[in-house]
């Protein structure tokens, strides 16, 4: 059995475009609609009710698009949606839960770090999540607010300045025993290389969308999801709710080596 | 004749809690409501439509509120009311005039620099302003993206990484022959030590807040609007889009010596 339609992809912004591109390498097939409500962007600071009535506006908008699945690439609409898999009987899945999996099966010391904005931290959804797989895992919490801004300056990893920033907010997990640490914000991953230089080689960083990716596989092999097989291209539609050169620039950073050919505008 | 309505601010978020608190050290018998868009913020990051749109909203809630005098304490915002000098038949103020009028009085070179957000920077709405009253300055922008959150941190002055990072943005400006700043984002001048370091005690930088203080002051003495005077104590409504508890520690914060009572919660 096959599926032609693609898989729906939202955030508020830039960040789920890091989720989308693991998605992209992983699935080659595959057609995908990602849609960045950045009219309203960011939801980190917004309260959990706004989050929640967003998210569902965004979902209900994929679902008219006719996705097979859905994939909410932020973490902190995911944290509104824990332990909810299907939404209008297509799959849904969360960064949440894969990345603490990945994690909760990857620390051998015990002790897990996360970081994320201070709404996904307030939200205690990733301890609650890791320690509802493995409640003897202590989980170190961190928010990083310049993280945002900083992987959107794309200033480089090797650029003291990002380092030193880097260095600030990571600096209270070090000498905690922390061998695995969750890239909580799909922003993130943009400070890869810096995150790693601060932890070091021995410390596993965790990305989310390479964990959704490996969820969606393993979906795939339970026929709970079927591939697009019959047509081998992969296409991709953009979305926006609000209109930004700088945005458009932004967009092809996180993204490369996709290209983004047209972006449209849209209401949710 | 004397009104005893209070003065209507709004801004996204926190930010233009420096201009209510310059008004509020300015004006001790005025009453304020502030109206924070917390929901929707930060409108840096918008486009004109958009941010335009919201700030409607904004200012036809607090017209229904009954409020005597509009403040619009955004720079993104301000750069869509240019020249509007009323609403609904109440005075109207944005930030973006004042400054540049003080700006273009104080310099003597004839350079002037703009620090401000990506959205405020491409609008172009201090060239324009400041090259309106005296077409023979000329204009230095400089977006500083990272301001605004490292502002929130609240990351003292003397922190060598706030230094760093306002010196990052500051440099391009430097040599310029610059001796008046404008601090084009309500946010900035909670880091104004750390720029006033890197310019040097030489460079005058514009407070909008203060600006806007006294031309409200000149409006009083006009007549335009009037002061209130039947009764001495000075209140302070404040409203925001969203609950966040952290929002309001750092209201407090930005609003020192004032003291923050009760944030009610509304729709615009």
């Amino acid at each position: 059995m096959t599926d032609s339609r693609a898989i729906g992809v939202f955030d508020s912004g830039l960040g789920g475009l890091t989720v989308l591109r693991e998605l992209m390498l992983h699935f080659p097939r595959e057609s995908f609609i990602y849609l960045g409500d950045t009219a309203r962007l960011p939801y980190g600071s917004k309260s959990p009710t706004t989050i929640r009535k967003y998210s569902e506006q965004n979902i209900a908008y994929l679902i008219k698009q006719d996705v097979k699945a859905i994939v909410i690439a932020c973490n902190s609409a995911s944290s509104q949606f824990l332990e909810e898999r299907e939404f209008a009987s297509r799959p849904l899945y969360n960064v949440i839960e894969p990345g603490s999996l990945v994690a909760a099966s990857s620390t051998t010391t015990g002790h897990i770090g996360i970081l994320g904005t201070r709404a996904t931290v307030t939200s205690e959804a990733y301890p609650h999540a890791i320690q509802k797989i493995r409640s003897d895992i202590t989980v170190h919490q961190q928010p990083c607010p310049l993280f945002v801004p900083l992987a959107e300056e794309g200033w480089e990893a090797d650029d003291p300045l990002t380092s030193l920033i880097v260095f600030r907010y990571l600096q209270p997990l070090l000498q905690k025993n922390i061998d695995t640490v969750v890239m909580g914000c799909t922003h993130y991953p943009m400070l890869k290389n810096s995150i790693q230089k601060v932890f070091g080689a021995s410390v596993r960083l965790v990305d989310s969308g390479k964990a959704i990716a490996d969820l969606i596989e393993k979906d795939v092999a339970a026929e709970r999801l079927h591939r697009k097989t019959e047509t081998p291209v992969q296409e991709l539609h953009l979305l926006t709710t609000d209109a930004n050169p700088h945005f458009q620039l932004q967009a092809q950073k996180f993204l490369d080596p996709f290209e983004i050919t047209e972006f449209e505008l849209i209401n949710v």
